[in-house]
């Protein structure tokens, strides 16, 4: 029986804290006479030495050495330049690969004949899916620590305070977009004891909404903007004005707002305006989880920034708010892998059916050419987006 | 009827952002023919600019002409230097004066003979005084922020994460020291879903703890440290090192650890240990609440500083968390100024009554003289401390 060898890279982007597997996984794996080789220093930002991945059987190699050994290599964000020349025919490369904002890479993918697995394009209702949907597990968290920095930017209480002196109000959050990351900030603001009021352009949102103990904001200017997949469709320019001006009506009777609509493959919507930042209170706090190399949903926010807007209101700019809690996301997101992992070895050997509704859909790349739908080569060679994507 | 001024001056520690009074109690006072002088920016830290203060009623004025003009004059911190020099025969100052920390001041006091109050002086289980109670306002709004602080550098989740790839546990929480802080550390810990462990020297907290939904942690190397007025005694040298000892083998369980042990006019205990700290995880957080210039519960604490220490455990030290979220901490805070100014303003004129019983603790200098029974001047004139006084 030949080995299977399964490698980690080191990510390269500087503000990118994950790994992409765990001495957890690392353990299950090597129980399975899968062959595991880590990067040197691969999980340094998430706190995990190369010490543990050795004590749960993996070996520390070069990158040249991983490439040029791997069957299977996993990783957070699509590898950078120099790891694209390493990459060999027949190596399966799974990772949150976003093919539909980078063509060159897609014709990297195929004229490497890489099998590129990209867990952004995973069909998530399916429900044999869910347990490799890294979108979720990552939207999860980043959702958690968005009202964490918000409530540690805030200079006032969340839960309502109560001493001998007298009682102040509990601090009001407003959550605009209710998918993963909007639910996840709705129970964590609650938690906490603000009074959480949530937006989304899917009227049918409004059940979760409600059931996590928030109130539904309903705008008058936006019917239904129920999409397929039970994902948004892109509004009108005419609805997304009104949309605009609806809101920042709201915006200002609010303490803290965070914002989660983020649009893979193209740029996030402006849910904030300049007006309504303006409107706010002094010492209110926006987190604006979109904002990133294409803008945000908030004006006058820069990704990785924290900037203090208008009368003392503080803007934060973060698309990738899980690689601040690196640890528990490189935990949960080693598990999305494993699960794929299982998926694509059959009897412990890599083996691509692309006949297989999941690996259909998340398949960039094979064999020299596109097999996703959403993702294909256009005559000249770059990639095109066909599909808005799910927002997180 | 001769206008009672009360004055508010801004604060000259650096590390300091609150404000003594705010616009709210500016109205109040205002109203009752109070006039109010504010010194130039003194809210700015708060985000309150002179403009509110302005439309509450006060005027804004420089130091200079508030001390002049001023019968009372109310601030957080004992007054700096150049601040002393301006102090008239007469005039009442109120704040946490901490005199059993500064022999220097309370001797200015009396060369000058001023009145001043020290609201850390207070008689906290008079229920009158309750309203005045500036420790306890404070301590809860700090206790609060420890836990904010400590779950935005921690790289996990506090609750149980559940997500289809399976579930990791929540965080353990110790809190060492259960007064004010340490309850309301206790409270939002269990509020964002952490496992709460806590620790007192008095048997009596266990009640108190256990109502939070919190397990109250019994060492054997400590019997009893019930104290007078509802505060723990201090501990032989004995008994500290046995109890270091033997929470040094509990702390390694836990990924969190707050403490609380401040004594006003002395060092903090030292309750977690270099040792402590080394067996901890990695990515562990330890928030030292009484890390100031006489050190800390912590080992390698330094305050107003985060450090990481052996394996990757971040160390948080600051003994005055209440000024970083200034805008709440400042709107309680002035509430108990206003509530010592009804005390202290007889008819609206100041009125100094030494037989009462809350005057008569809190007030540390009186024509000349010392006057309450924490501090008194020694025949050097430098002043003694004579209580431990309240842990906060």
């Amino acid at each position: 029986m030949v080995t299977t060898t399964v490698g980690v890279i080191r990510e390269s982007d500087p503000h990118e804290n994950r790994v992409s597997l765990t001495p957890e996984i690392t353990t299950k794996l090597t129980s399975q006479s899968i062959t595991v080789l880590v990067e040197h220093g691969a999980g340094a930002q998430a706190l995990i030495p190369d010490s543990e991945y050795e004590a749960a059987g993996a070996s520390i190699v070069t990158r040249t050495d991983l490439f040029s050994r791997c069957d299977v290599v996993t990783c957070i964000n699509a590898p950078n330049e120099e790891s694209r020349t390493l990459m060999r025919e027949q190596q399966i490369l799974i990772g949150l690969l976003q093919p539909q904002q980078d063509a060159e890479l897609v014709t990297q993918l195929c004229q490497r004949k890489v099998s590129a697995i990209s867990l952004d394009l995973l069909p998530r209702q399916l429900s044999r899916a869910q347990s490799m949907d890294a979108l979720s597990s990552q939207a999860n968290i980043a959702g958690y620590k968005a009202v964490l920095v918000a409530a540690n930017s805030y200079g006032r209480y969340f839960p309502m305070l109560t001493t001998a002196a007298g009682t102040s109000t509990p601090a009001r959050v407003l959550v605009l977009g209710t998918g993963v990351a909007g639910l996840s900030a709705i129970g964590t603001a609650r938690r906490l004891g603000a009074i959480v009021t949530a937006y989304d352009v899917r009227p049918q949102a409004r059940g979760e909404v409600e059931s996590l103990g928030a109130k539904f904001l309903k705008l008058s200017s936006v019917d239904s903007a129920e999409g397929s997949g039970g994902y948004a469709r892109a509004l009108t320019q005419q609805e997304k004005q009104a949309q605009q001006q609806e809101l920042s009506d709201h915006i200002s009777k609010f303490d803290i707002v965070i914002t989660t609509a983020k649009v893979p493959g193209g740029p996030p919507p402006q849910l904030v305006t300049e007006a309504a930042l303006d409107a706010m209170q002094p010492g209110s706090v926006v987190v604006d989880m979109a904002a990133g190399p294409w803008g945000g949903n908030v004006a006058l926010s820069k990704a990785n920034e924290t900037v203090t807007v208008s009368d003392n209101v503080i803007v934060i700019g973060n698309d990738n708010l899980a690689s601040d809690m690196a640890p528990a996301a490189s935990h949960t997101y080693a598990r999305n892998i494993a699960a794929m992992l299982r998926h694509v070895l059959a009897d412990g050997e890599p083996s691509i059916d692309a006949t297989d509704d999941i690996t259909s859909a998340t398949l960039v790349t094979h064999d020299g050419a596109t097999v996703s739908p959403a993702v294909t080569v256009a005559d000249d060679a770059s990639a095109v987006v066909t599909s808005e994507g799910p927002a997180s």
